[in-house]
């Protein structure tokens, strides 16, 4: 079987925000049949702009507490919180706390664009 | 935006098996585009039975210690581990622990056979 402790992955810059790093524990190079789970975190302050994509995010809330915006409307979040970020939906995140702000992000295969 | 605290969700049996329950934070009918994302509990001693779908699994622990097996390969599980178990992989979970075993599992809507 495939499996691992997250923190085996290594974590990897994200668009070279400062603050942010991502674990891909599967997507298309590690064989993901259909959809790819990561793990972001967020250093305190840090902030990932508005952007969008053409496919969902599937986001569950592991540590820490942050803001969500989709389309606008903004959110605060904690642990065990989900968000479905649909298709298309500007979104942001910001780390509001003190500690690490980290967070599951599951998305489709079309989207994992990486190198 | 579609976003709660799971606990928000009511947990549901899962095949009538003692001591585990599901909560569907989305799915087909809650308007998950391709994917839908599910939080298991299992109760100390409770056994997922060995059973294969068509599809794959994407698991991830939050709480707890338990054991997977996939096509009779055996693995512990803790806090921040993650497993890929295969489409038709044979697969059961064991809480082998003192408290709750509570894990993330990421289906393709296919296996979203909910009546």
């Amino acid at each position: 079987m495939k499996a691992l402790h997250y923190t085996e992955v290594e974590p990897q810059e994200v668009y070279g925000i400062p603050g942010v790093t991502v674990r891909w524990l599967t997507g298309k190079k590690e064989g993901a049949p259909n959809f790819a789970f990561r793990i972001f975190e967020m250093e305190p302050g840090a902030v990932i702009p508005s952007h969008q994509h053409d496919w969902e995010h599937e986001v569950f809330v592991l540590a820490g507490e942050g803001l969500v915006g989709v389309d606008g409307e903004e959110r605060p979040l904690k642990e065990g919180d989900f968000v479905l970020i649909p298709p298309g939906a500007s979104h942001k995140f910001i780390n509001t706390g003190n500690g690490v702000f980290r967070f599951i992000c599951v998305i489709p295969l079309k989207g994992d664009t990486r190198p």
